[in-house]
């Protein structure tokens, strides 16, 4: 069901030097899948993090902004799918922080230089003897080109695994980037029910690459949404060995825009395959708003369209009933600003200007276009320097039936 | 597919003294079945309204609001169903002054004193000459007893007309309180896809009726929500003849808050009814947030709850996926929120405190209750004295269903 959803070959999944992955089966899902994950890091790897600001974040969370807080250098990352441990109290705490213990110890680590993260249902309690016993088979197969299985064993809902790597050559070097994401449901940003880890060999400052990890996840993770429901457990990594002999300090460093832009590039990609894989979606849709006096209202304005169910529906149903987007851009009730200036395009197709549709609208052409799988929504309010865009979905039957019987 | 919505019996449907009310068909509808309703109301009547939000409000809605500001006597209401008249630019505003216009012409009253109301798909313009040729044939038919033909004249995607009757005995004299509503998708505050008319023929200044309006809105339509859309077309309108000669001029009035309270359920009553018949609903949910600090804390998370699809989803499946409500309440992301006070009950069963399931929670006894058809989520916050109630639904394959097939 996913749309347009490209998995690279094996060949072109590239290990990340200095990054090993471990997986394994721990009996969390109800199949016999992989469900057990664990990163583990050469020393002097710097890892940044940006996390669910839902009030209720999990107990993986809580302790994965503790141990980044406290700046421990992070050595691994232990990934459990299933079950969320998300509003579990003190017991949560403890089992998270159990299981890490038990990876510290294996791998003769310190407890503080572990990031655990979990994913599933939420309010129930994880499985700790299970996932403890599970940890020496994922330590066993550790190993550089991993990320395929990884990619598989961090899924819950998701149909396809979401896997991005490319390469670049700098100074003669070759740097490699490569990273995984899951979704499927929940999504919206703050973030989705989403983990994505994204590793390079580049060596980045730690201070620059958290204010490069923020600054990319508001253009990739931060401006997705499938259903508008913000999730306890979203988690967005990136890490940095350093292994490449390539390294950037600083925002003016000859290579930060390189570097940056592969990994904005690898964040986008991560994303929009969340969407291309969200529940029950059969389109894809990116809503691009133009000329906002401020960005905020671009944002407002994006996600009003992107979380209308009507919206979404009428996509679906591949029909044109697009008075439901000037509906959902009126609703934002924005103060002072002028709707006879906000022009609205489908594809590259007018569709509305001056407060009313526009006079060379032909429902035939917008029926085309409202068929295709990929749908870009425009809307220029002619008012600002301020674009952002939004990458959402449809919302069909599936996304209900997926919904409805998730625990049964 | 309505939940318990309730139609009185015809003689339980009592006219307003002073008002009387015309049906046709204007062929707008694809059926025959009537979608033209006209009100009249005796002079002395005095007449509020509350309307949408929604930026691109309708042209019917910015001719209501003109004539009502300008303090114009209303003396009719005109109601077309099947085309909202909205995003339709200047012809779409001339098109509706052109009806009222023969309206006014025909009952012999000025065009100022009528207020035009439409509702359906947006972005289409009105058959405007069509329904000023059926205007005579409703002006015909004006009689007090035609309350339950209008309420089925104003349905748009609604199964079933939604209609409230009440008589008070005050001062040995009867005071009637009769109104309608339609619902029944876009449905969010500020208002809803809605139209409702509450007629009385208790007399009621003109400066206070505004101020009950505009409070009677906020526990009523401006508390429900099916989807969270918000519509271009929204009106709530309150009509007072003053027939029954029972008069009230301030909230000091002796009478004021038995005629209050009156109007108040009735619209609560109304309200509750698109509820009812929301798109797709099956079952009817009430939002209960108490102990807040501020007012908007308490709807901001009582709407977050009832606009998030997980949630209803979950109800739709009658599944107690619970941590689904646990995430809609932290999605708010509301400072200083201490979510260890949190409790959540459903119905009257507590499930939920301390940042952790219930100790005494069983899977079987929420099971009972999520099968129910109505049912009540209670939070309770602990931390001021605000509380608030959202009424909606749940989200089924019908309202995808109804939503994708709307204009087909």
């Amino acid at each position: 069901m996913a749309i347009n959803l490209q998995i690279p070959n094996h060949e072109n999944i590239f290990p990340v030097n200095g990054v090993r992955i471990g997986v394994t089966s721990a009996g969390i899902k109800k199949t016999d899948k992989n469900d057990l994950t664990i990163f583990a890091f050469e020393k002097d790897t710097n890892v940044s993090g940006v996390f669910t600001k839902n009030l209720f974040c999990a107990a993986p969370v809580q302790i994965c902004k503790k141990h980044l807080f406290e700046k421990n250098a992070i050595l691994a990352l232990i990934i459990n799918t299933g079950i969320a441990n998300s509003c579990t109290g003190i017991k949560g705490i403890n089992d998270a922080l159990e299981i890490c213990k038990s990876l510290a110890h294996l791998m003769n680590i310190n407890l503080h230089s572990i990031l655990p993260f979990s994913t599933g249902v939420i309010l129930e309690n994880l499985p700790t003897e299970k996932i403890i016993n599970s940890i020496p088979n994922a330590i066993k197969n550790l190993n550089s080109d991993q990320w395929y299985n990884a990619a598989n064993s961090i899924m819950t809902t998701d149909t396809l695994p979401k896997i991005y790597s490319n390469r670049l050559k700098i100074n003669e070097k070759i740097i490699t980037f490569t990273g995984i994401s899951k979704g499927a449901g929940m999504i919206m940003p703050n973030m989705a029910t989403m983990l994505s880890f994204i590793c390079t060999d580049a060596g980045i400052d730690k201070l620059l690459l958290n204010r490069m990890t923020e600054k990319i996840a508001n253009k990739s993770f931060n401006r997705i949404t499938v259903d508008g429901d913000t999730s306890t457990n979203d988690s967005f990594i990136i890490a940095a060995t350093g292994k490449s002999n390539i390294f950037i300090n600083s925002e003016n460093d000859k290579y930060y825009n390189d570097i940056y832009k592969e990994l904005e590039n690898a964040a986008i990609d991560l994303a929009t395959k969340i969407i291309r894989d969200a529940e029950g979606a059969t389109k894809f849709i990116t809503v691009k708003v133009n000329g906002a006096k401020e960005e905020y209202i671009a944002k407002k304005i994006g996600y009003s369209i992107a979380n209308s169910p009507l919206v979404k529906t009428a996509f679906f149903a591949s029909d044109p009933n697009l008075g439901r987007i000037v509906s959902a851009i009126g609703q934002t009730c924005i103060d002072n600003l002028d709707i006879n200036k906000i022009k609205i395009w489908i594809g590259n197709y007018l569709i509305f200007e001056n407060n009313q549709r526009s006079k060379f609208y032909d429902e035939k052409i917008a029926k085309e276009i409202m068929n295709q799988d990929e749908i870009d929504i425009t809307i220029n309010l002619n008012d600002g320097i301020y674009d952002e865009i939004i990458y959402t979905c449809d919302l069909s039957n599936e996304y209900i039936d997926i919904n409805a019987n998730y625990r049964s």
